[in-house]
């Protein structure tokens, strides 16, 4: 079943706050007060979840624990993820670092840069910037199925078809460039937030 | 005029494919080179950029040096903005020393924490953590009109509160929460682009 990529990352949103409220001990909710919880519709809510079968009961709400569930299956975050990282540089480091994402499922196995500067520092505790040249074995012994790609521009695509060569099956992209490959990428530029923020605030004060 | 947030996205895209066009002295392009570029459909293209009026002339395309002018002009980054920074972990960090962000005329002119140990940290050759109970005064004297939120979730809510009463009129938001405010907010939680392309990739699994 292909579901709409804005379903989908809707339904992280939705993971995240059933998460919120399971941690709260609060074992059932509305799709209006999830809605509201979230600044969007419930008629949205409803047709989100009704997607993957009847997970509520009218009048009755949603049990979050059985929704959480379902949603981490759906998802694909029910098992465990290795994820490498291509790029040693601010960017890299922090996702290195970022203990969320662990917390969710995904394994940092690997950082890797080019430059020799960097190649055999420590970023945590499991973590040493290890050189390019070993990435590919790398991916193969850990078994590792996803990357992050967090070069400058000018190396991102070279590096993503080395990945794919390689079995990498997703990438997150915070390199500033549209890849050109057949395996799903995510693309995550900071700039472009900022773009998008400020086209919103311009607009606003038009308006006004 | 409102446009819709894919469009003023895909705007920043074309954007930053722009500049390196110019970069690389290309003085023209047609919609279909721009569109193959960036893996779109040229209808797309078309469509988006005819929202403004008619930059090109059928079957010459599009100066590259007038696009990329009148789309800084649409989204608003013809003029510098200055921003702030609350949370001096390793987003708020990894944020403060990107400089794609001062490229693209956003001024990063502060960063703050609640944590005794960080406050007086360097950051960069420019930047100090100073305290939150110092934020307001200096959005003020600075006249910031961006911030950064990358503190933990818990903490969130409240410092978007402060950062509205101070002035600030739009928000990049990497905790991972929704906030509940009337200013613009781009969401960045970067579990969600993982989750996001984990979904991504086992359908495609399950297609083959």
């Amino acid at each position: 079943m292909k579901i709409p990529k804005p379903t989908v990352k809707r339904l992280a949103i939705y993971y995240r706050c059933l998460e919120r409220l399971v941690d709260k001990g609060i074992d059932n909710i509305s799709s209006r007060q999830l809605a509201e919880m979230l600044h969007i519709k419930d008629t949205q809510v409803r047709k989100d979840l009704s997607y993957f079968g009847n997970f509520g009961r009218r009048g009755f709400g949603y049990k979050t624990r059985v929704l959480l569930d379902e949603i981490r299956k759906i998802l694909g975050i029910h098992k465990r993820w290795n994820v490498i990282i291509v790029g040693a540089g601010n960017i890299g480091k922090a996702i290195a670092r970022f203990k969320q994402i662990e917390k969710h499922n995904f394994k940092i196995t690997g950082i890797f840069d080019v430059d020799r500067k960097k190649i055999g520092k420590r970023i945590n505790s499991d973590l040493i910037v290890m050189s390019v040249d070993e990435m590919e074995n790398f991916i193969e012994k850990t078994g590792s199925e996803l990357a992050v790609i967090a070069t400058p521009a000018e190396a991102a695509q070279l590096i993503a078809d080395r990945l794919k060569n390689s079995g990498i099956k997703g990438i997150i992209c915070f390199a500033p460039v549209t890849l050109n490959t057949d395996i799903p990428v995510e693309y995550v530029d900071i700039t472009i937030f900022f773009k998008t923020l400020v086209h919103s605030v311009i607009s606003l004060s038009h308006n006004i």
